[in-house]
């Protein structure tokens, strides 16, 4: 091998991609010394409280701030008015297209309360106790509204408006009324009515999900210094500090230059943490008070406050012939966007169909909001919840027709070839060889009990790409600093250690991974997308390159050669000459950095495309106790392509993570509002996520299927894994008793109540 | 102009270079919320201290902790046994030649306690109360031996020793018996005994000058959490927290990669900044506990066992003919190294008449430990006390010929090719011309009245380079975000951003210039040797070059042309065919730059040689109060060869600061030891700083020589400033009274002595 160049095919041996070493992360977050979001304490700081709404939906009259700013302690006291306007426009500044005019109204309410929780104004103080006492002390004036939270209630004609003059976008001729409903979207392919024609069985289906969690176990924390002369360093907790700085700065006004955003460790995001809250305020209070400011949400807060994903209204309708092929899909997706327009429907539209061939499909969505915090991304966001309709009217369309619903899934799998409602064909396989690791599991083909069912379901997710940064130092010892832009939610610290290693040729324990500050790295979007492996690891491997490249010119310096006469070969640094055994080790050339010219230092941006997208393949066991309606999840074999596993372990990981959100989602996780439209169920006593002993082992199962777009094969697996198991899960209580489920929670009154029925 | 080159000659107006911005640290210093070592809080965080010496001199005998183990609160405690054992060899890790047997020693006190405040042991506990407590518990048993102060007194034949193998190097053949002188230096050129030969004046002297301390307003502080797995994060204030880095590596034997180390402001150095005290005792002592210690001097602490520069014994003797032409200069230059060898004697011998043509000179050099703090690095080191005694020495000549001591000094200045002592020949003019601008200077014609006098002295400082590193980051705004690895302690990030900006033809306030830690940025030496300007600057320019050619490489992308269809001019990017009159300014690629590419981003790292050394010349005017014997400063000017002054005002304040400094050195500053070998003055109060109201405006008079192996004609200009004033006032004070005095401080005890002598 006589340049830097990466072998990417199967028979190239790695020596370090597919291993299982230790994450940098590990020991400082198993021994609780790793930093979160609210363990930085600053001299002179102030603690911040914000004052939520605590109406559903109310008419803001007025906000008298004096008796809270007169009460000593109190440094400043902030409304929406501190905040500059922002314009109505869906195009926002370059990698941040959002409405921010929607976006500021989140952050803080101007004219309306549009949810529970709804952040209203806040203040900082010299402690946490008198800020909550001056929060108190703020008089608001509301005008309380009829209130709205159901999403077929939010679309129904007399539904109360949050938008007054909202007209529903997608719509030609657009309307003339206006609703709660921002868009509709719809994608087509082939003739759908042509297509149901040729069905030997349709089966239609209506279905209901509740709006769930995140349930990230830190809640969001930052502390904001914002300086006199503009200069603000924001140290917080997010899935990704370039995003929240662009939001931060557009927010307050502020130009990205002067704010700098040091990344916390992140106690859980799952896409919730792509969302920016708090920062705006607390700079907004460090500003108007001149000295640092913490703020933090309570677990309530959380719940009230930070995006679920949307609850969903959905009908679908497959027809099938005889054979098993699929001839024709069509629904209706309708996603709770909560009090903002910007649901996932269009991913839930876009996903739904994607892991088949079908020659006729149709998927309509609607984006509707009502008065609910507003959605946040969420583990695949929108593909799950059309996962759900879907592949449980697959689950049927399979029983009508006696084929194994996993065999019906494998006749009509998408191929390199396949088009897709998204417009491009698919690129890349893995899907059928998912449904085939199934095939082939011995736990296939267990039997089962009486009141136990096995169900199988599918998932399909994008992938994402974009902009990411990354450099390498080289250290005077052989060691190797890599840092990038994206905090590390999975273990990338490590993924990109092993990447750099084997580029370098170097032992994994002399490279060091960090997460770099604003200021001191290139811009990389949002640890969001499973985007970070594919991504941040191609600028990682582009920059060991880069010094891979400069290794040889110092070595080619050393021995007063020609860098050409130089090759790089595991690490070692070898005249070209096969007959000279002179060599230069790795260590040897770092350690001369300085006589040969000085710090060996790499950067890499890229954008990067050609990101291959992820299928999941699960089946599950459940046993149904009839008496309670309890269902127990006796066995969960989770099959997924993961393009190549670079640490194996953190992708089964991802794996088994994604599953037990599905089966809570599945089960048991729901928000509970009451008549007045408040959530009565803002805790984790009562919003029920599994714990430990709700689950068995669940078997992940990768599927290796190159990725050729990265250099190392990978591909995005955090989030696919979260599609199938509520499908799944009701395909198995569908088959053990007999009833389909089609609304989530399937929690034991609820399924209960349908044996009972 | 159609490439990025940079134009210096001094046609070439510049936009930034040469202005006077606020700099970006600025406002967060004056407002008080500036993060230096010590503000700093974790979660857990542990308080330590360190057992110091109560005595100058003795054997260790035994440490008994465990009372202090045993005390409720604390959580570890450690002597030098926790740190592993270091060979000895003046030959360190690449980039710290340093004998880490004896920085060891330094750092926490082995065998025996060399000076009062020597560390001995430390602890850590849950406050600094119990920690106190916990010290006071540790039993130490001591052999107390006889100690010694004095260079002289530590250079005869009987003196205690330090070490009692100890050998001097540098004399041929070794002398057999042991001593405290470490080594002898010699440097010689030309023939020294004939060349007093040709003298018609020849005048010798003595001379003594005090140990002088840098008197940083900010002690030293750092905060280690040191992890299970060997990772350990260090924020602190320090000169070179990669230089730290590796110290601290080497001393508690990690790996660079293991190690992080985020620096913070820092509240003076001087040079004392650049060695390491407290980081690897506050590694050790969180290694042991499992949890974060900060560690913090007192001041007294801060004067006891922190590097003031070297106190000295010197004697010099200058031949000149009657015309001025000096013939020969001889010196012997005996340097106070502290309790470990390395005094900065090397420096004095090399600076002593590195002004000057003179064709036979001689400088021999001692390096020799007394009981006494380990001597560090202060501005210039070495230069100040060397020009003392010569720079003293040449006034008495100009007197006894009659000759103006200017003119004195002109007549011999150096030019381009004038040999040196340190080997190569001077390849920078700048001498004569600080000079000239002395005796073109109104005030130097401004007659004298009784008890007043005016003298005049030069100085010399080579101004260093190395290796640095920095890298740029684009924003989508058309911000840029300028990181490098020098902690800035004299307005660095503002002359980075002015040099940015500058060859991105940007405005300034576009640019923000921000000091990275060791995991983000390349390795970069201590800010230091007056290096940072040009090196660092070097490596800015250049990584700002790599951005320009960037941004024509994207707007050739955006225009669909070659990259070479582009030209960049004044921060905008236009086609080569002057007709074509559409343009893309900075701002407009930089939005673009996900759409043509991804994140723009640059690093760069350079060795940087040929940095010009720096010359000063000063005069001033005193008046002497024959009753008290106190020193009236009344005029100061101070000329300085700044090779092109990127910020203006802040080369001012470096060459304010430097006389300032030497004005302290000059009449007041000194350690007063008493018969025990304790310091009787460890305190502000009793440590006589010059403060505003001792002090008159300084007058500093630029004199720009610009620079050719630096991009915009910089040199180094934060030291040489201090090596003058010592002689300058010594001199004008034999003006003013006809008393010549030899040793500092010339306090009012001691010139009130020398009066009624």
């Amino acid at each position: 091998m006589n340049d830097s160049t990466i072998v990417t095919d199967s028979v190239k041996r790695f020596k370090w991609v597919g291993t299982r070493p230790i994450r940098p992360d590990g020991v400082p977050k198993v021994t609780g010394r790793a930093l979160y979001g609210a363990d930085l304490k600053l001299p002179g700081m102030l603690y911040g409280k914000i004052l939520r709404s605590p109406h559903a939906h109310a008419r803001i009259k007025s906000i008298d701030i004096s008796a809270a700013e007169a009460l000593p302690g109190v440094k400043s006291v902030m409304t929406a008015n501190d905040l500059p306007q922002q314009k109505f426009d869906y195009i926002g500044p370059e990698r941040v297209a959002v409405n921010f005019w929607h976006v500021t109204r989140n952050i803080m309410a101007r004219e309306k309360a549009l949810y529970e929780g709804h952040a209203i104004a806040a203040v900082a103080a010299i402690s946490a106790s008198i800020a909550d006492h001056a929060a108190s002390l703020i008089k608001v004036e509301y005008e309380v509204l009829p209130h709205v939270i159901d999403v077929d209630e939010a679309m129904a004609d007399d539904a109360p408006l949050l938008f007054e003059d909202m007209i529903t976008r997608g719509i030609d001729p657009a309307p003339t009324k206006p609703s709660n409903i921002s868009k509709r979207l719809e994608f087509s392919m082939g003739d759908i009515e042509a297509g149901f024609q040729q069905a030997d069985v349709v089966i239609e289906k209506a279905f209901k999900t509740a709006a769930v969690h995140q349930a990230y176990i830190e809640p969001h924390a930052c502390v904001a210094k914002y300086e006199a002369d503009g200069q603000c360093e924001i140290w917080s907790s997010s899935q990704g500090h370039f995003q929240m700085r662009a939001l931060t700065a557009q927010i307050i006004g502020a130009k990205l230059g002067d704010l700098r955003v040091t990344p916390a460790e992140i106690g859980g995001g799952f896409g919730g943490k792509t969302v920016t809250y708090l920062e705006p305020i607390a700079a907004t209070l460090s500003k108007k008070a001149g000295a640092p400011v913490r703020l933090q949400m309570t677990r309530e807060d959380v719940f009230r406050a930070s995006g679920p994903t949307s609850g969903a209204s959905m009908w679908v309708k497959i027809g099938v012939k005889k054979d098993g092929t699929i001839v024709a899909a069509d629904g209706i997706y309708k996603f709770q966007a909560g009090a903002f327009p910007g649901s996932p429907v269009m991913n839930g539209c876009l996903c739904a169909y994607a892991p088949y061939t079908i020659p006729n499909q149709r998927a309509v969505g609607f984006d509707v909001v009502s008065n609910r915090p507003k959605a946040a991304a969420y583990r695949a966001p929108g593909s799950p919840i059309s996962a759900f309709a879907v592949e449980s009217v697959l689950d049927m369309c399979a029983k009508a027709i006696g084929m194994d619903p996993l065999d019906l899934r494998h006749k009509n799998a998408c191929r390199i070839g396949t088009p897709t409602l998204a417009g491009p064909k698919h690129a890349h396989a893995g899907y059928a060889e998912t449904l085939e690791a199934l095939m082939n599991h011995p736990a296939y083909k267990v039997k089962l009990g009486p009141n136990q069912g096995r169900g199988v379901a599918s998932g399909y997710w994008f992938n994402g790409g974009g902009e990411s940064s990354a450099t390498l130092q080289v250290n005077a010892d052989g060691t190797v600093l890599v840092a990038t832009g994206s905090p590390d939610i999975g273990g990338s610290r490590a993924s990109m250690a092993i990447m750099a290693a084997e580029t370098l040729g170097i032992d994994y324990s002399q490279v060091r991974a960090i997460v770099a500050d604003t200021g001191s790295i290139g811009y990389t979007h949002v640890t969001g997308g499973s985007r970070v492996t594919f991504a941040t690891g191609t600028a990682v491997v582009n920059a060991s390159k880069t010094v891979v490249q400069e290794m040889r010119k110092r070595a080619a310096l050393i021995w007063g050669v020609e860098e050409d006469a130089v090759i790089w070969d595991d690490g070692v640094a070898k005249p070209a000459n096969a007959g000279d055994n002179k060599t230069l080790s790795f260590r040897e050339i770092a350690a001369k950095a300085a006589a040969t010219g000085g710090p060996i230092t790499a950067s890499h941006g890229v954008n990067a495309g050609g990101q291959a997208p992820g299928f999941a393949s699960q089946f599950c066991d459940v046993e149904v106790d009839p008496e309670t309606g309890r269902v127990t999840i006796l066995r969960f074999v989770a099959a997924q392509d993961v393009g190549r596993a670079i640490h194996p372990a953190y992708v089964e990981g991802q794996i088994q993570g994604g599953v037990v959100q599905g089966i809570g989602w599945a089960l048991n996780e729901e928000y509970i509002y009451n008549a007045k439209g408040l959530l009565d169920n803002p805790g984790f006593l009562d919003y029920r996520c599994p714990v430990a002993s709700d689950l068995p082992m669940i078997d992940a199962v990768m599927v290796e299927v190159p990725n050729p777009t990265h250099p190392y094969g990978a591909k995005g697996v955090g989030e696919v894994g979260i599609c199938p198991p509520m499908a799944a899960i009701a395909n198995a209580i569908a088959m053990a008793t007999g009833k389909r489920m089609t609304e989530l929670p399937m929690s034991p009154p609820r399924l209960l109540a349908a044996l009972s029925d």
